[in-house]
């Protein structure tokens, strides 16, 4: 019996004897109830926050490429969300949290069938955190693919990856809201809020994309050295990692599920790190080049916000600190060499999701304060990491490879040229502006 | 007494003898007390992300203008809420939650006066949710409007709907605060987050001014074709609507003013709504025009969104879905048969609000899940749906009309050819580029 | 004894007799424990929202500025957030709310040290809205200091005002988080939320920046007339104060640090203030120069919100409004004060930050509701507003000519005239468009 219930009735027993029997449970409050209702607040905010980190990919994207594509590649924001979230609902959801008899995927719970609703609306709020999260993964790709990427062909992706490959790790790693664990997370897999579920899963399906596609025309020579291309509009860029770093204090703390005082760490470890992302990427990019670069430093705080959210509620601010600055560093090694292998990663979406998000799942077990550098741990978090890339890598790129001799994968080289905005849509994003380069 | 209150006083009883007497009372925390303080935390983050949804209205009605009168539009946005919410305060909030004793408005509680504050703090958090609606319903007028009103006539017309023809329907809609209610909701009229409370008043207040505003110079030719005037900035517009679909959460999850567990479904059916929205007019656009059209598919989100307040808290998620779907195709078409009969809306803003809401308010009585297509529940849905157009086309295109033949309603077409951030503003929205449409 | 706890033993006591022993105490949630919770959720997302308002100062210094440096200040405001909250981290919170034996700083607490964290997770809450209130005190010396500061300088200034010039300020007027309090805060000074302990403080040191840097090249004729060089983007200078307004509310409302019903008076003052600022900046610029003036308007509503910020829970929403309307209308005749002596401030922020600060300062003080107009109040205000400028302003005023004569202030007129975007970061923000000023 509930405690409170349990006090209650005791204080009844004895009102009763004292002034008579009186109509006592019927409206009544438990300090229960009020702690139920503020985790649906919080959850719910959290998941609105997340939301929000949709226009942060849609601004980022668009102004890290050219204004000839810059409405293409936002309404592949918009779309893989509004896709993705019908494709969760429908299947990806039943996948990842359905009841899972095999520790490898869920099988019950599609359109919201099974779960018994009315007997608990925990299930739609935390359905609408985890589709946020799904569409957070989905929506990584569109950046590594930009500016060449026929629009059905991405609409068809984004199916495929909120409905099943994304679910699938997610159940590994994730799923036990019902009956059945997954096997990742039976092992003891640290990844608290998502840098190997969301951001590695979204980071090599966009290797795996970019890859397919191929570069974009004019990226690099045919002696393989390299034409930068860049981005438009630096302002959007900035205000969209501003976006995401905004939205991604829902996607750490909120990653509770419920209000507690553990989102104070949360929140401070997700500040740190982020800070952290940016001075070590503006510092390196300063020795190497001679000048703190604008693209870099905003892709080295996004890159320490991915960084710490596995470790965000594992670790402490001093290691917080170090998992971000490293990851601000790395950043920038692995965008050049990802350009010096000939991917044409438009916005460094790979290095910041794939790779940092790696790193930080590391980290998550290096310096997991309850038990700091624990070869064991560390070994499970290699597992989960290796797992991310064994998993998602060849199926998207079946999956890309499938859609391109298919439905097509990327639009023809007059198209590319002449910009997607115009080609796929009609439209020119920037019609009163005299746009200099729009043959580049 | 107080149940809780009960309990604590029985436990003193016993402790008093058990213990002797105590200062017991003082600072006690009973479990109504936290429920409060989280109703008001609900409340106010919820108004502040209805607030924010100005932001998006601003950017939305920019990006989809003329580079001309960029920062016109943006101000109009502005200074409609500021306007508005002095005029909300002294009269508006009085009209539509005072005591009403006929059921058709209130008369009481204008700048706060009437009630009683210090007693009932709720009084400002009911007053901050709903100003931010007023703000809504008013500022949605702008875009129909835009690059052609005359800034004093746009903050006259800002003053009037806020202080009377807004809060007028209101008050029959939802105003019940205190004393009496209104005659729609005293029928059983649904509309739990404004479909028709806010968006088809905007929408039909919208309709009326750009009929008295009539049409941008070169919109329309002789014979009566059509003369696209493409939106200077999309990727504007698009952050627009992601700002816009982020503080809808807080429009229609809000409007249950407390903090319980009914804003999980509502949360669910407004991004499933949303998402179907944008599909369907994705498709739409895609199979009538050959192409998916960036503009109309950013309007399809807004319209799922729009069509999903009025039922987002009584209808099941597939009944979102079908809701959304429809409100995303309907927008296409209704833009279409607006734009043949010479109605120049630079923004879509009477199909997104004044249609979708009109339609989105049907659906909340056709699928309510407690009696699903009772003829009598569709009835009322039409009543009230006719009411807000009877009550608020007339009385805002006679109020244009005397703004018109006063104090000026349009701008000289010297005037609107040059813009209006220079014309009315004196400066231009983006001195250090080349915009090459300026004399078109 | 807690008297929950209280009325907990008491009911086990009767339990124990009625039913026998029962392992009691175990998952017991008492109405404490849940609004403990809440103020976490409350504090983090308020300070979330503030952090926000870092988004707000990068659009709209950006916004307000030319296209050539568009993104080295957004930079600016992003490195100093990221440094400044390491510095803040490491030095800065010590300071502020360390153990503060003399009341003039703390002294304890650096890193996170002395306080016992894992008995005390508040402290992380706290720390975490605190450190974005730091850094909105340091980023809004960024704007003044616009188009003409080497990017290396500019960090320096922001580390040191993040770790020891805002922080000793702080504690006298907020430090009492443990032992001892500020000498300010000991003699009554009402500053709520910090018009003057951050926007003032933030202010004055602009104004130290602006002075020791002077002008931009070609702002100034030699005859002391002016060339207005205006702002590249006024819709994103928009965007960037309905960012500032939105997150204004965590800033507001927030600082109450705790979840209660007082957060609604605030969210209504901070509501009417704005909007009476923006109206009142928009009648005075009408009537002085004949035109609403675009800039002038944003910067209105800004003052108001700050000249609220002070005052936002002691002031009747009558008294804000007045509050927010002078707040309006001083800001235009500052900017016009700080131009006529020759300070180049590219986007009014001693205006809005230092003088509508002080203005607010002394207005919570003259319509403090509890006891109006007492001199005694007023001469506490006085206090507060002096002691503010006489310390920030010539230790500010040093540590820039430090950085001139050291690392370097002022970027070369070369640079300058190129624009800082490329001079300092090797890329421009808008490559893309045709950019007709680059020269001037």
């Amino acid at each position: 019996m509930n405690k409170n219930t349990l006090t209650v009735f005791t204080a009844f027993l004895i009102s009763t004897i004292l002034f008579g029997t009186e109509s006592f449970a019927q409206d009544y409050i438990v300090p229960e109830d009020v702690q139920v209702n503020v985790d649906f607040v919080w959850t719910l905010l959290a998941a609105f926050l997340v939301f929000f980190m949709q226009a942060g990919f849609a601004m980022l994207e668009s102004g890290f490429t050219r204004a000839k594509s810059a409405a293409n590649v936002i309404l592949k924001n918009l779309m893989d969300f509004s896709l993705g979230s019908l494709a969760y609902w429908g299947i990806g959801f039943g996948i990842m949290f359905g009841i899972s008899e095999t520790g490898w995927l869920g099988t019950t719970g599609f359109f919201f069938s099974d779960f018994s609703i009315d007997k608990d609306p925990w299930l739609f709020a935390f359905w609408m955190f985890q589709v946020v999260f799904a569409a957070t993964a989905t929506t990584i790709v569109s950046g590594a693919m930009a500016e060449r990427t026929k629009f059905i062909g991405y609409l068809l992706y984004s199916v495929v990856i909120s409905a099943i490959i994304y679910p699938v790790f997610g159940s590994w790693a994730w799923g036990s809201l019902y009956k059945g664990s997954g096997w990742l997370e039976a092992m003891g897999f640290i990844d608290f809020a998502g840098s190997t579920v969301v951001h590695s899963v979204g980071g090599w399906a966009a290797l795996a994309g970019a890859i397919v596609l191929g570069p974009r025309i004019g990226k690099f020579n045919k002696d393989g050295s390299v034409n930068p291309i860049p981005g438009h509009n630096l302002p959007l860029a900035a205000l969209g990692v501003f976006i995401l770093w905004f939205g991604w204090y829902g996607f750490n703390a909120g990653s509770t599920t419920a209000a507690s005082k553990d989102i104070a760490l949360i929140a401070v470890n997700t500040t740190l790190a982020a800070s952290a992302g940016a001075v070590f990427a503006m510092i390196t990019t300063w020795v190497k080049f001679g000048k703190p670069d604008t693209s870099i430093i905003l892709n080295g705080a996004l890159a320490g916000l991915v960084g710490i959210t596995a470790g965000c509620s594992n670790l402490s601010p001093f290691f917080a600190v170090i998992t971000g600055s490293i990851s601000g560093s790395l950043v920038v090694f692995s965008d050049l060499f990802f350009e010096r292998i000939g991917v044409d990663d438009p916005v460094g979406a790979v290095s910041v999701h794939g790779v940092a998000g790696a790193w930080g799942t590391l980290a998550a077990g290096l310096f997991n304060s309850a038990d700091m550098f624990n070869p064991e741990t560390v070994g499970v978090q290699f597992i989960g990491i290796a797992a991310a890339f064994i998993w998602v890598f060849p199926t998207t790129f079946i999956m890309f490879k499938i859609i391109d001799k298919t439905a097509g994968l990327r639009v023809s080289p007059q198209e590319e040229v002449q910009g997607l905005d115009y080609s796929e849509h009609g439209s020119t994003s920037y019609p009163d502006f005299s746009i200099t380069n729009l043959g580049s």
